[in-house]
């Protein structure tokens, strides 16, 4: 039904062309990407919701709201054009305008995003030398170039491609995305593209894009901040012939197949978190509403003393049920049960059961999970989060200069 | 007017008696603290907000709300009597109990309050001969041993008393405290017990202490945990025989140096905090309302990004405004400057006058302000925090193993 493409990309689907490129904003590093539809495409986007919003947010946001039929995304790393005034709204409107040209398409197909310092304008002469030079190097193998050119602080390359079978026929969703600091929900936190040969008229992408961030992208935090940059962008160029309409069984079929490709991608950005050396899913079960269940993960995914005892594969279950208690979330801690994968650690009335032995076992993996059961009520979470390590620390003390 | 006391503490106030000592709770450090008045106290507190309260908080909270009188606080470190369930609670009555009858006073005269390793119960054949000892070894000089006793991971002994001149004569109010992580208000966030010899009934200095607290306890934060355990304790023997009442010329001059003596305890925690290596205070001006400005305060102060930028000397303003953005706070970021003491960093519309070289400077220092001017309204509002250093990380990766 579903299956993960090897070193599947945005142009594991068909009609998608794309490329990647050092221009010269970096020093070395690719820097600029491109991703290119051969026809018109419907497009769903989500963006951060930080007060402070990028330039190419604002532009980009625009457009996905006026529904806008899109052939191409332009990236680049290295700057984020963010904070930098009406000059860099102007700026960012010219790139979008040269692109276009270059591809004779109009401007407002165009989605712009930029990931990098925030601050200091765009070298412009450097970006339009690279325009020229990207519009002519779209390739349908171009989309690893592509997904290495959008990285900042990533150590790893994150593309992703799925083939989903569907009632009749198979579509494919390809995905590239970037992130490892600023990752934390509300929402984007971070650059996500993706792909499909689908064809979903334009509410009814959005609508599949946003259920499937908010149990993904949205769950996922390395250090509880959100960028001024981030958004997710799902393009649907119809080349399949096959269509999803609301409430079919494709429909669902659809939206489970996003989820998993967005849930691994999603994950790549935790693993892949600055200084992190651990995966750790956090599961809260029974809660008396989703909400209470999201604020309880989020306050655990976000502690320093949790992530920091996690590093140090400390069974400090302490630290995990004081970060519950002042989430401000509606729960009874005297009712609440712990575990480590299923290791029971502490149950209700704060009966220790802990087995230290194998604890430690569990917690020395790279990727494990801690659970609270509730037993209040039938709201369930996941979340994602990592460790924080010295060398968190180390990469965000430096990172600028 | 307003004058700090040389090697100040709870003892530099007449009528009252310390001691601290290591009873075996710990290794080999100081691990119990015991405060005593020679008279009956009137007594003010505020406690944890934490849904996961410990043993001794519920029992010190309940003798606070029934505006009992006072004779002694009782404190040990290394344990934190948290998440024991019953047999917690029952071994924190029992200490309060075999503390009064050594003390010859009511149990409920006695204060409980523990800090440490949360879940484990309380070594009570130690505690027990560790009350035998401290109760006979109260002295008017023992204030600096009880400083020390109560501290924990902290590296600093933090002790203060300041006389305050009245219209017509003097009072002293005396504190200790402790904490360096798990610092974060709402409220407490860590223990301080202060003294004084000003006559003051109980409704009114729970107000004055409330006052002080939301203006500096409440505003500090080191890593944004809030402890199952931090209580402040505010004891008023009357032995000046000077009384305070509401609205005063003598109730403003009595709150303006607890504030005083408060802020010094509270920035004594934040320069102890775990890896700490810089004092910043973030000073919110012009916002709508103080919700908006404690907000993005908070925001800042706590922010991974902005704290790692602090270690490095970063004069990463771009975190900062980000930070303040993804708050949540009604502001404009268009409308904002931004200041690094005196230095203008960013005007309104993004407008970046910062001169890198003074800006590195400032930075440098072990101490500086950061100042948002939002102009959007005439509240304001002051925040202190530090630095995120690596030392964080190793601290707490290890702390309980």
């Amino acid at each position: 039904m579903f299956q993960f493409i090897k070193n599947g990309t945005v142009t594991s689907v068909q009609g998608f062309k794309a490329a990647g490129l050092h221009s010269g904003i970096k020093k070395r590093k690719k820097d600029l990407a491109l991703i290119y539809s051969e026809v018109p495409c419907n497009a769903a986007g989500t963006f951060t919701l930080n007060k402070v919003k990028a330039a190419p947010i604002l532009i980009s946001k625009r457009i996905i709201e006026k529904k806008n039929k899109i052939r191409a995304v332009l990236v680049n790393s290295g700057n984020a054009n963010a904070c930098t005034g009406e000059q860099g709204h102007k700026d960012a409107l010219a790139i979008q305008k040269y692109c276009a040209s270059k591809l004779g398409v109009k401007p407002d197909e165009v989605l712009v995003s930029s990931t990098g310092v925030i601050g200091q304008l765009l070298p412009m002469e450097v970006m339009m030398k690279g325009i020229d030079k990207i519009t002519g190097s779209l390739s349908s193998s171009g989309g690893m170039d592509a997904a290495e050119a959008i990285l900042t602080t990533d150590l790893r390359l994150k593309s992703y491609a799925i083939k989903i079978k569907l009632t009749k026929g198979e579509i494919t969703i390809g995905g590239i995305c970037k992130g490892s600091g600023m990752i934390m929900p509300n929402m984007a936190t971070m650059l996500a593209f993706l792909t499909t040969d689908a064809d979903i008229d334009q509410p009814l992408l959005q609508e599949l894009l946003l259920k499937s961030v908010n149990k993904t992208f949205n769950k996922i935090t390395v250090d509880g901040d959100t960028s001024t940059n981030d958004m997710v962008i799902l393009l649907a160029n119809g080349k399949s012939g096959i269509s999803i309409q609301k409430e079919s069984k494709n429909y669902n079929l659809f939206l489970e197949g996003l989820n998993k490709i967005c849930e691994e991608m999603a994950k790549s950005i935790i693993v892949d978190g600055e200084g992190a050396t651990k995966l750790i899913k956090i599961i809260i079960n029974n809660a008396k509403t989703i909400s209470d269940a999201d604020t309880i993960a989020k306050s655990i995914a976000n502690s320093p003393l949790v992530k920091t005892a996690f590093n140090g594969a400390d069974a400090n279950w302490g630290r995990i049920i004081s970060a519950a208690g002042k989430s401000g979330a509606d729960f009874n801690p005297l009712k609440t049960n712990i575990y480590f994968d299923d290791l029971p650690v502490m149950l209700a009335g704060y009966k220790i059961v802990i087995d230290e032995e194998k604890a430690s076992e569990i917690l020395n993996k790279d990727n494990f999970s801690i659970s609270l059961d509730l037993n209040e009520g039938e709201c369930s979470t996941t979340w994602w989060t990592c460790d924080f390590s010295q060398d968190y620390i180390k990469i965000n003390a430096n990172y600028r200069t």
